[in-house]
């Protein structure tokens, strides 16, 4: 077998066998395939498309690039969510406690953020101590006591993928379904999860601007869980807005503490919720969705969740007193309020732009080099609909530096659309589910 | 301007500007832009093609890659011919003397054989001492002398066309009408030359089989050369069996050498003149094709065309005594006659498998690194159309060494569909003019 050949299958609309993908997949990663033939065969792919069981083939062949977690030896199901990204998602932090609190294992690898979207590797990052880069070794101790953990990529899992994202950002030929889900479903499986739930998130902060995208995504996405024998299953949510009020890193760690105590804002808890009892559904903790909902709610109720959370913090060495005493978390130093330039409603905001402008203030990163500042923010005083007063604020940002504060007020100030009257009714949080 | 965003413009199937194809082709040439973001562009190119300008654009970027000859100290027009390439061409080494005799300078920079074709290169290379490896500086000293040079493409002359042929020859971007044409223009306008001849080849031994495919080719090519101001024009030619009786080195110069002195197989006689009289014609030194073509037929007649074979064999180091004393040329140790397996008549060739063959024998290269014997060679006894009788002689094999000889001889035999029935008149030798 020959790469030049197989990349003139890809050209002229072909189908490649399984054994093809993996000499690519395989040869790629050994080095022996360069980096050039791989570029010509991605955008060969990129343009022609990859089929079902083209996909099947070349997920699994990243997944199976690397160690593949087994956690027989730790009892019942083990179950992850995974979030396409946008502003203010910070959902993972929430359902860990809540889910291992409720019984289940949740080996949670996440990202960092990169471009306008945070990670959750970042926020984990704010909480003094916090250490995301522990061994898998390491990783299968914190789950075995705890029922949770959450570290980033290492290398030994997917590295097929790390080495493909790496050329396909630099080749143009990130933004494709197909690839997307390969690239995600290789890392989540290689968790050794049973069961995964997706939050494919839709609107103006997220990836997939279309609904029908985000649909599309979380089909391909499904379809691939369910073949490679996990339960799938997707919701399509709306990132028209941010989720919650806060944008950053301490901050969004506060708000996930406020939910785990009972509080917060109600999109972020109803998601929270809603995610929750669906990993408890799939991963046969609960035997329906309501049930499932009822167990995260006294979860939460009862502190359960709020412990666990201290837990996995300690047994990951941060400061676990932080959930209590959230001063001792990074603050910025100073903070300016954003007030509106008009009176009337709030019909739309560029919600992508939010997560520029936290970028820009220190909270984000250009390039995967950037260290980033934990402690600025963006609070979020209104949403789609409310009504607004001229000289009202609209947002506050929390800063640590002079530079850039202009250019990011201006973007945050842009990004609301405000009109003279009431927008339609928005869009349910939960728009639908794919796979159920 | 960012490599990354015009490979997105390209794969969105988008237009490109001069500007832009010039960042892309200066910056590839330069290292800047690396192998793997210029596979990723020239796929996406190929995919989604390139229109007129960018065709004009890129064409343009790879000739002033490098240095443009410019022969204005020499009076008179200066013209050449182009062939996409086939089995037993050596057109190149007819016309290059008959030109030059009848007035015109004829600055040729030619390529080597790869694949199932010959090249003009190592053909030259079959006459002891020819060298063909001249610098820039040379060749102009060889053109004022004689009016015909005959070199390889030095690291002077288009060295973005180098490049980037390397790189799609591994990426499976080579049969591209658009890419090519720039490929072959570039690389022909270097040589500073007022007129062009194409000879585009279609059929089972050339690389556009299919008539419809060389005359986009052969369209896109003469718009192309028209845009940057030279007079140009292309023979849509006949390659469904091999350019007159001989395909090897050593015995297609010998051949070359017959039609010079005015014998020589009817085919190749007749292809030579009608190119030689269109490059009297677009050269100014004719009034007609007609008038051409009898200045053509003189420079035969006479003896000229064959002194100046002598002379510009002589001042490129080569043995011009080789004109008149075909022994001097290189001959194969042994031959072998390839014997028809049926009685009927020959309907068909499978022509480029006769290339094959003789790559095989050691004529012909898989890898550009390879090295030649130029002795090796096949004599063709039957034409399509031609009665065979089982067991008369279809091919004669001159060969060096046993080793793979069988599947030579193999290859030759199997190339001749032979049917019961006189097959359908053949189509004409040239068969249509783009461009007049």
């Amino acid at each position: 077998m020959r790469a030049v050949d197989l990349i003139r299958k890809k050209r002229d609309a072909g189908e490649h066998s399984r054994e093809e993908i993996d000499f690519l997949v395989s040869g790629y990663t050994r080095g022996e395939i360069p980096d050039y033939q791989m570029a010509a065969w991605l955008m060969a792919a990129w343009i022609r498309g990859l089929n079902r069981s083209e996909l099947a083939a070349l997920t699994e062949a990243m997944l199976f690039s690397g160690e593949v977690l087994n956690h027989a030896d730790i009892p019942g199901k083990k179950v992850d969510k995974h979030s396409t990204g946008g502003v203010g998602d910070k959902t993972s932090l929430i359902l860990a406690p809540i889910v291992a609190a409720g019984g289940l294992t949740v080996p949670m690898i996440s990202g960092r953020g990169l471009g306008h979207t945070g990670g959750t590797l970042d926020k984990l990052e704010a909480i003094p101590g916090f250490n995301v880069n522990l061994s898998l070794a390491e990783f299968r101790r914190v789950l075995h006591e705890c029922g949770t953990g959450l570290i980033g990529q290492t290398a030994e899992i997917a590295p097929a993928d790390k080495k493909i994202y790496a050329l396909r950002d630099v080749t143009s030929t990130v933004e494709n379904i197909g690839l997307i889900c390969a690239s995600i479903m290789s890392k989540k499986l290689a968790e050794g999860i049973d069961a995964l739930v997706l939050d494919v998130k839709t609107g103006s902060g997220a990836f997939m601007k279309r609904e029908e995208d985000a649909v599309r995504l979380a089909e391909v996405m499904v379809e691939t869980g369910k073949q490679m024998g996990k339960k799938t299953v997707a919701l399509i949510t709306d990132m028209n807005q941010p989720l919650g009020r806060f944008a950053g890193h301490a901050v969004e760690v506060i708000e996930s503490i406020e939910v785990l105590s009972g509080r917060g804002p109600a999109d972020l808890r109803e998601l929270s919720l809603e995610l929750s009892a669906w990993m408890f559904y799939l991963g046969e903790r609960t035997k329906s969705i309501e049930e499932g909902r009822r167990l995260a709610e006294t979860m939460i109720a009862t502190g359960q969740a709020k412990d666990k959370f201290r837990q996995v913090i300690k047994l990951q060495g941060g400061d676990e007193h932080a959930v209590d005493e959230p001063q001792r978390l990074p603050k910025a130093r100073s903070h300016v309020e954003v007030r509106s330039t008009a009176s009337g409603f709030i019909a739309k905001t560029a919600c992508d732009q939010f997560g520029i402008a936290l970028a820009i203030l220190g909270g984000g990163r250009e390039k995967k080099e950037d260290s980033i500042d934990h402690a600025v923010g963006l609070e979020f005083h209104k949403r789609i609909g409310d009504r607004v007063d001229k000289d009202e604020p609209l947002a506050t940002i929390y800063y640590n530096s002079d530079a850039r504060l202009v250019e990011a007020k201006g973007l945050v100030v842009g990004s609301y659309l405000i009109g003279k009257e009431p927008p339609a009714a928005p869009l349910p949080l939960i728009r639908r589910i794919i796979g159920a």
